[in-house]
């Protein structure tokens, strides 16, 4: 059944105008003012904003991560992201050593398929490069649509790989139209901090931010920007953290290059004193890299604005504080890393960057939705309202005022990173491909329903030539 | 008469799609895929692009300047702006020192009213601040809708005003909603430069632009965003041409500054040796700032790409090489300044950023018509494809490839700055608010037929906050 | 006599070593270890540093201001400078518009030929460029040896020279071999900041401060920076206060500019806060420019550590608290601008460089005395210790431990702008050409004694071409 | 027999003037003017300048490398240091993994007790950090006076140490007074380069430049910053070729971190075109980091110029061009890294620096000797021209103008790096500790006269508190 979305505030990354959208067969089929259509259903958006449904470049569901798994799987992740405004994920898919990629892949199916209430697609890590790799990783391109490669700088003996590797990858990349992910920290000098803190005695959350200093970061993501530079390629920086970081950003976009940056709601709104709070507590704040000093997020909101970063992932990466977190209670090495985000990245960007002025609302919907669409090659199917695109969309009501809360939240984990903060806004109904998941604040989707996403390889929306508007398709 | 645009790539600062238009009232009413409207003049438009007509947010029409005056009126000029691609202009009003504002709107009125074809602002030069400018200003602004003010850096003894003035109008531009305009060259230092070039006997055209180096233009922009810093205001940099005035733009934006930069077609494509044309030809390449370095191109389209300009104005003021550049034959410094550059704005950028890979289609949409309707309070009446917004539309051939030249353009002054070019691509039918000003390359609107565009005050699209969606309107 | 200081540590801006110094006929005329000379009077310098006489490259003596006259002349200011350890000051010479400029320097003569107990050279301010200015200029360089010109960016409608002035003065510089100092502040809009200021009500010292932010300064410092690279000529900001302004210069240096930079004790050991001291006593810390925030401070000793500012001149002017700073008690822009820094220079920097280990003890003796003499052109007869120069010398017990105060310093004026500070380190002696100013810490000198310094033209010591050994003079 | 050198024209890095010097037991125990000194040998110097002896930071002598040797030894190599005005050098010692530091060091005192005829020290290059290292290390450095550590973060497998090694020298450089030495180059990406670029068959000399981009020493010079700020350690960059590096130095220096760099001759004057040279001459031109574009020599010069680099190394590491050189005919990777620049680092940049222009001469002598001495812990005892300094002399005349050959060299090998360059000036006679080494430009020491240096720990000439002056030494 068709269905008509009335007098909503309709919002793009471009656009903000009040109209009518009615949805067939899943997609968006027109847009207008007063529209009429008998055979379909009415959803009154009046006094609301209908915006895309958020698109978030970074999560990791079902990982699992020293000897622990993430509290989140595909099913209860997926519904709160949708509670929370997003329609689509895109998550790492992690690879093992000597095994073939498409065993990673095809693990990545098995714990996706019957759970996720929202579409969704993988990126690939990859950690070293062997003749078996280098042989696969086209496949794996073409086949699984698959076209973003993730690279550890950190992770000393687990995940980091050397700048061989990545400069490896970035060739790969550049050859085969994919994008380059990169985690930024100077893994070598972090796993000597982490060593010498422990060796000191000093075993206390906080320390997981002393001994991942934000110079390691910025010193990273310049290397991989100078990289990126050598191989003519293009680089995506995830989860940024601080000015060290921005600035490197910011002056190889200077050059013309072809260097993206990520953010994240917690680098936005908290900071490195909450690793200080009484009762271990401090644990539920870790992350890699992790929260820095208060002043870096004023650089980070004027990053998003002048347009020196694209988009704001979740990094969601949830542990319980009970039994999870607290693997880490004599070693905050030990600490899994990570929190639950994906449920408030949509509202926390919404009420701290529009409704406190940071940003413009179209602006808001480029960071959330449309821009890491067009980077990882889902646009225009995902991330906007237009003729021909995914029914994915956003009803949300401005005028809420409401305070984020493991007691309300969908996440399975037990606490919330934003705990007793308020935000101004809510998503009241989510609907994917013109199916209601979320309708009036409840659940009604199904696990399962959510598709897999094939994506088209990197194509560069910044800067991609368009010689003649395409035949049947668009982009 | 309703009309249906169909079948075309619609293309925003956000989205490509195909699809169909519905023109009511003047109004973009409906957009979607196969629709139907009976008592609709159907108008095709496949395998073409359909853009929002193109906004150039700096035109001199009309204007006197050293005892001439430029060639192209309102009539001439927005004929070959329409013929351009480009639908709305604002155009800069001159004020007289010891007048009232007024007189100087009415007479830009009076210029224009029976002549426009495209809608038109007006922008308020002012160069000197006085009780009577200050008492006056917020008038002009409100019953005007005048909300931009020019400010020459350069001129010296002409326009150009002190930095107290310059500073007092970033104030007033802060207090009433206003965005300040700059021409960033050290006037001072120019006006000896000339002199002492005249005094040594050099008075070809090339001393135009060795009078006027780069690197003042790169000082007076620093000093115009400190200035703006600490005013804490906003200000938008006129015709940006080289590297040194891109970098300091880049750093105040990089500080979360509201600063904002212009570029033109004729910086992006033309070079200082073109001055160097023999035969006094090199007369019609004089604008000021002056053309530059030829390797300050790859530095302009960077700093469109990468986000730290946002807009190509046309900066039209064109004067006929015989009898009016001749004026300056014997003397540089008597070359009337500007070009003609209204009617090929739209085409180059389009020519030589997209179909050139340098930008994404939606950002090309961006700069051309977008970002100036938004920065000059004209959004989303103008400058975009979106449910109630003015049917400004562009149907534009991408497979056409063409020449430009005086003798095909329509502009009326004798050459053409940019003769003998290759483009691709061209606007094939032109609507302004859904009536045929160009259809089938042909001219079929109506002097007079323009009206005048009352715009509202600066609400920094990029940084404003929008607590809740609009009662009836949109923004 | 010939004199022969014993056993000290003598220091250079490249030397540190133990011996003995014989001084014949006022110059020094041979070093070693263990000399003797039965005709020379001795002077043991054990335990003490003896360093050459300091060069002060920024006074203002008998200077009138504003309707007053600093407390200081030329008798009670050198032997000040003579008691801090200063052997040599270079004075502006004030100029007026509309005379000759030889007029001012005769009365600079006049003011200083019988008082002087030390050496001095004169600057002069040039504020406008008339012909006659032009014709008088090289004149005046020749025959006075005055090589050095002050301009003003600040000050507007009293000593403030427009762009044009200033570029002019910078090829005058050029092709006459002379030196142009800048105070770089952007008077335009200071100039209307303080009347804004005024009209508020904002009367207090702070406000001196407030209306003259940093910001302004790192503007006309980068203004001055460009003009001298148009000019390629070369450049001496004097009294850098901030990170704006250090910034610029090191931006011009890593063009490899000449352009230099000088700071003040004030701005590396006071701040901002002093000027809110109640009771008035703020007016005590009005220098223009102003006082800034703390952290400044490290960013200019950094850049004097770095070599980006090269020397530290004192800036003195000095005004009474009472009856002459009070002239501003109603309206902060009546105080007279400028503080007694004279006597404490030499010991400021090298207690809170030195001693606190900022700086070396060698590049402290280049900082204070040399590198202002190469720049100058004083050296090599001033600025060191070697053979051949004049035997101006500072003997220099590190260990004294004292407090700097009006009730003991030797300038006229009725408070000390460092009152209660410690420093490290005390001149015992001091000598110039031979002859005891300063013995056992009493004055000894007579008035009359100093004499004036026909300096030489700038050759740029840090970029000169010396081909071949000079034949009989050295350089 | 003490000696007395004549009215030569006595240059240090502070002071130019004429006069005498009186050497008495190998020290310098009296400058002045007319001295005389019954029992004293005459030197006449009239005509010439008297330098300190040159001292080279940076050599490697009877170095294995790649299965050859170096073709210099520590006599060839010495003497031909000493006819090119070079009294000290510091030369790498290399160590062997799993060996004990001390095996080295004796090594290194075989190779040069018997052969030196200058003064020499070691540093100590590490490659990795074991318990046994870090228990040694301080033993060395006291014992040994080898204060300074050399890391390479290229040379992958070889001699690379990865950055947890870098950051734990630097550490320990801190806590023991030592400097830690860096060769910044990315060594991974480096080595894959190579690898690609053999495997495409481009096994030619200019691919050694091709395969080691300036940006990878950018990004490496900018890594090693980072982790000494991280480290609050100090830093020297060895062997800075180009615009990249010289940008992060300053970058890190205006921080106020104590980062020094060094370039040598050949990247002053020398380029990357050098290595096109036909018939395998480009293999003469092979050093690591490479040859660059012409361009960066502007940049380095400027960088000496403001202080931004201190000092110039030779980097003397010869080979024949017959039989090693030759040994990369087919693979430039085997040709070896290196060329022969001990001999002729001072004249070239006497001539190239100061002879043009582009550096006044006391600046030469810091850059020459001074800075080295002082960063190296060798000063006063070298590098300077002061009483209680070795007599450690340059008589240099000026006035010649010759051709630099193999023809006329003194090294072994069998080609001139700088094969017909025309310097002006040449070394004429040398003395190390008052003895002559080269009289009249014909060789008369000795070899094993060079005595071995016990260097003082890094005392920071540039940031080292001084509270009183020396007992009885200096510093």
């Amino acid at each position: 059944m068709r269905k008509l979305i009335k007098s909503g505030t309709i919002v793009t990354a471009a656009d903000t105008y009040i109209g009518d959208i009615l949805i067939d067969n899943g997609l968006i089929a027109m847009i207008g003012i007063g529209l009429n259509a008998n055979d379909a259903e009415i959803v009154d958006a009046s006094g609301c904003y209908v915006f895309p449904g958020g698109v978030d470049p970074h999560t990791h569901l079902d990982m699992p991560f020293g000897g622990t798994v993430t509290r989140d799987d595909f099913e209860s992740g997926t519904i709160a992201a949708a509670f929370g405004g997003t329609t689509t994920i895109v998550d790492f898919c992690l690879t093992a050593k000597g095994k073939p990629l498409a065993d990673a892949v095809q693990t990545w199916h098995a714990k996706s398929g019957d759970k996720a209430v929202i579409d969704y697609g993988f990126h690939l890590m990859v950690s070293e490069v062997t003749d078996d790799v280098l042989l696969e990783l086209p496949r794996i391109i073409e086949e699984e649509g698959i076209t973003s490669l993730k690279v550890f700088m950190a992770y000393k003996n687990v995940l980091q790989a050397d700048d061989g590797t990545l400069y490896r990858m970035l060739q790969v990349a550049k050859e085969q139209g994919a994008l380059v992910m990169v985690h930024a920290e100077n893994g070598d000098v972090i796993d000597y901090l982490i060593r010498e803190a422990l060796a000191a005695g000093n075993t206390a959350p906080i320390y997981h931010a002393l001994t991942r200093p934000a110079v390691l970061e910025g010193e990273a993501t310049g290397r991989a920007a100078a990289l990126t530079e050598l191989a003519d390629s293009q680089l995506y920086v995830v989860h940024v953290t601080c000015a060290e970081a921005v600035w490197k950003i910011a002056e190889a976009r200077k050059k013309g290059l072809r260097v993206y940056g990520e953010t994240c709601p917690q680098y936005l709104v908290l900071d490195q004193t909450d690793l200080e709070k009484p009762d271990f507590e401090g644990a539920k704040y870790v992350w890699s890299p992790p929260l820095r000093e208060k002043w870096n997020q004023q650089v980070l909101w004027d990053a998003l604005w002048n347009g020196q970063l694209q988009a704001v992932g979740s990094d969601q990466c949830s542990f319980d504080f009970k039994g999870q977190k607290e693997l880490g209670i004599d070693d905050f090495s030990k600490i899994p890393n990570g929190g639950p985000t994906i449920e408030d990245r949509f509202s926390l960007l919404y009420s701290e960057g529009v409704h406190k002025g940071r940003l413009s609302i179209n602006k808001f919907v480029d960071i959330i939705a449309t821009a890491g669409a067009k980077l990882f090659g889902l646009f225009p199917q995902k991330g906007t309202i237009a003729i021909g695109s995914d029914a994915d969309i956003v009803i949300f009501d401005p005028s809420v005022e409401r305070t984020l809360s493991a007691e309300t939240h969908h996440m399975k984990v037990d606490y919330n990173a934003f705990e007793g903060m308020q935000v101004f806004g809510e998503p009241v109904s989510v609907l994917v491909r013109g199916e209601f998941v979320i309708r009036d604040r409840a659940f009604v989707g199904k696990p399962g329903s959510g598709r897999y996403l094939h994506r088209r390889r990197f194509g560069d929306a910044e800067k991609q030539a368009v010689k003649k508007p395409p035949a049947g398709g668009s982009g």
